[in-house]
């Protein structure tokens, strides 16, 4: 499992998604199938599962519910996350009311910002915690990813407690980069990526005379 | 350019934000560079570009200013386009302050709401206008993108009038799978993806011992 190449490892949540949006009665999927569900050509598809040694049948294609368990086994995503969100302003509160986490074994149990007039306030049916307990909080509830959606100016210092807390994946969506040891992950939320795969849409478009 | 794969289209905003984060003075990138800022081998750095006949100068590598201007022009980065966002809840208010957009070409140029008590309420300098108005204000302001942070119940019918009123590039953070036509360009925003991609590396942690 160790070689499996990090951007097939960015795609297996896009399988695994896809899976899920079948039909329920749906037994068996095509790799043609699941590389249009999940927008990648089928031979990327082929070779990404590959690393899992997924039972595929000849002609009929894999056995969605296995195919499924291989890809929440890679994932890790066999047991449940304690998720904490620093930073409680426009976008930790909407985080934090966010209902696709739970469905995938996610489920926030902290949330702080250093605002003294936010603390004690709730959101989502959880009060906001004061930056002093971060510590604490993250060493009780036993948080292991951690999402920072604070301004850029503090992410870092957020980051540099929370690996001393022994965090060791981190969610960053504050516009900064953020310097952690080697063993500590830290996936970058960029959203104007979003937006610019949509301007290359609108450039064909223009292009093609609409 | 009509061919380039979608996959290939959704790492060119990577490479060319990997290429803004160089060093000013830097002014050749090597493919293996180039991979390791974008997060992905450099076979597929090559394959990826060469749908861009960039100027790449063997043992030398890819000038930068050349390709950053090639991404731009295939992304059609080479012009502002006007955003407006619908839902101005948590999230729609984080978008509209989000200050990622403006260094990209995009401005945040309307920003509706349905819920009466928001509308005239300002955020980031702009009035939350009632959604009545949106089909006035997309033509009245040229909107070419627009980003869904309603609900997800509301989020259908805030395409529909949307794709009415001619927008042809949708972003979609709504958990809420969107039926549009075949012109129009939908992204959507999994927010979960990104914490089963920290999972991964989780579960390689703890296969270390560590």
């Amino acid at each position: 499992m160790r070689s499996i190449p990090p951007a097939t490892v960015s795609r297996l949540p896009v399988y695994l998604r896809s899976l899920r949006d079948l039909p329920e009665r749906q037994a068996t999927c095509s790799s043609d199938q699941l590389a249009a569900l999940a927008g990648v050509n089928s031979a990327q598809v082929r070779k990404d599962l590959s690393f899992l040694n997924p039972a595929g049948v000849r002609g009929v294609g894999y056995d969605v519910a296995g195919l499924s368990d291989l890809l929440r086994d890679a994932l890790g995503l066999t047991h449940e996350y304690a998720v904490a969100i620093v930073g409680a302003g426009n976008l930790g509160s909407a985080l934090a009311n966010y209902r696709g986490f739970a469905g995938w074994g996610f489920e926030v149990v902290a949330l702080f910002d250093s605002d003294p007039s936010k603390v004690g306030s709730e959101i989502a049916g959880r009060e906001i915690e004061p930056m002093a307990d971060l510590e604490r909080v993250v060493a009780d509830r036993g948080v292991a990813i951690a999402i920072i959606a604070t301004p850029a100016e503090a992410a870092q210092e957020v980051a540099d407690r929370l690996v001393a807390a022994d965090v060791r994946s981190i969610l960053n969506f504050a516009p900064a980069s953020l310097r952690v040891p080697g063993n500590v992950a830290v996936r970058r939320v960029h959203l104007s990526t979003e937006l610019q795969i949509l301007t290359f849409h609108l450039k064909q478009l223009a292009g093609d005379g609409g």
